[in-house]
């Protein structure tokens, strides 16, 4: 046996080290300042580059590469001019349940920001994405997604105007658009087809976000019917990679 | 409307770029090369690093980190010594079905090549996650996962000796581990949960991989159990960031 015993089921096997043992010396720093975040827990304040430099004898360069790592994969994080350990991802459950349901579930504050709430002529793409007319009107709405006033994430809903012809007036752009849908217009979800990949941030969007630019980033697209299987919006919604996870329960029906 | 209406939904909005209008010049020499990816189509070959710089009057460090980016997300890939244009990436279903059924949907061939499978007492972590107990002796199967021959991702199963007593004797390892299970000892998956979330390949991974290091890469935790609710594995596969997308049909009752 090669590897040690107490290895935790989700961390990489033998800790990431190749066989080879040649070790590149930021990952050797990243290894020990992965078990320093352990001991100072969540909030804990890390020494400075500087004092981590002398502390393993390595460049403050090679110390710069290991912190990137550890601030892109979210277990670290800037505070003022310090950085700190940070919490756990939040999970958010790949459900027809809103942002807000998945949030509150963790007990965080779900809020959003408006960017901005258009009106157009539906282009081809999104009328053959979401099953709508080419050049029937639809709204654009983009809005930052908060988490106890944390940017997080950043959601552009498409959705016709037919559907919500008074979203302009009468939606509270920091409430669920989906607590909207169905307790104002009687509007329920039926299903939706969603996708995941990773992406990195553009420029506009770690702007927006307030990440650093190119910081790999969780990306949802969802295209949603109502329970008669009318077309009711596109989706896209880009989460943090380094605060979010998401998670699903799969039951033998969705076996193929 | 400040967005251009054939906008794909999709896409970034703007094209990613920020409303005051101060493009980072390498994301502009990105957006030029997305552009040129899209006229040369799947398999084109892109002008060399040299040619690029002189073409958009940069610096070929610019050039560098616009390609770098364009390579991180799959939308080119090296070959030999040139890069070209990628594929689309692999949509693979989050459901019971396999990778290799998912794979073999998408009409490539799956493969899997074994990097080490060994026995050990169950440990505490994998013993509280996987509803097994601990000190009983499990499996820890590695696999590096192949499509069409390429790697595309990393895959560790743990899974009690008592469920499959005789996996060093009559597994074939290239073979699929749940058509296996099913055919041979006759266990079918029940349910699973799973837990998706963005990390970067270990310099171990990456190698094992081939991808470049810290590449963005998804990686599925799965628990499943099966049909009689008894605990049956414990996975954790890194997939390939620009090879890999996950597709999943969310219905009502799922919502929460």
């Amino acid at each position: 046996m090669d590897y040690p015993n107490d290895q935790a089921p989700g961390a990489p096997v033998r800790s990431g080290i190749p066989e080879h043992g040649r070790i590149p010396k930021y990952y050797a720093v990243k290894a020990h300042i992965a078990l320093l975040i352990e001991e100072l827990g969540e909030g804990g304040l890390l020494p400075t580059e500087r004092d981590l430099a002398e502390k393993y004898e390595v460049a403050r360069e090679t110390v710069r590469q290991a912190l990137r790592e550890l601030l892109l994969e979210g277990r670290l994080r800037r505070q003022g001019r310090g950085t700190v350990v940070a919490g756990p991802k939040l999970e958010q459950p790949l459900s027809l349940a809103s942002y807000t349901e998945g949030v509150r579930r963790q007990g965080r504050t779900p809020g959003r920001t408006l960017i901005s709430l258009d009106r157009f002529p539906c282009p081809e793409a999104l009328a053959a994405e979401a099953g709508l007319t080419r050049g029937e009107p639809v709204w654009h709405m983009e809005r930052v997604l908060l988490a106890d006033d944390e940017r997080v994430g950043l959601e552009s809903t498409y959705v016709a105007v037919a559907r919500v012809p008074g979203l302009d007036r009468d939606f509270d752009p920091d409430s669920s658009f989906y607590a909207y849908l169905h307790e104002r217009l009687g509007i329920a979800f039926g299903d939706a087809d969603e996708r995941i990949e990773t992406v990195l941030a553009t420029p506009r969007e770690a702007l927006l976000i307030g990440t650093p630019p190119a910081l790999p980033m969780l990306l949802i697209h969802r295209v949603s019917r109502d329970t008669e299987g009318q077309p009711l919006e596109r989706v896209r919604t880009l989460y943090r990679g380094d605060r979010f996870s998401f998670t699903a329960h799969l039951g033998a029906h969705l076996g193929g």
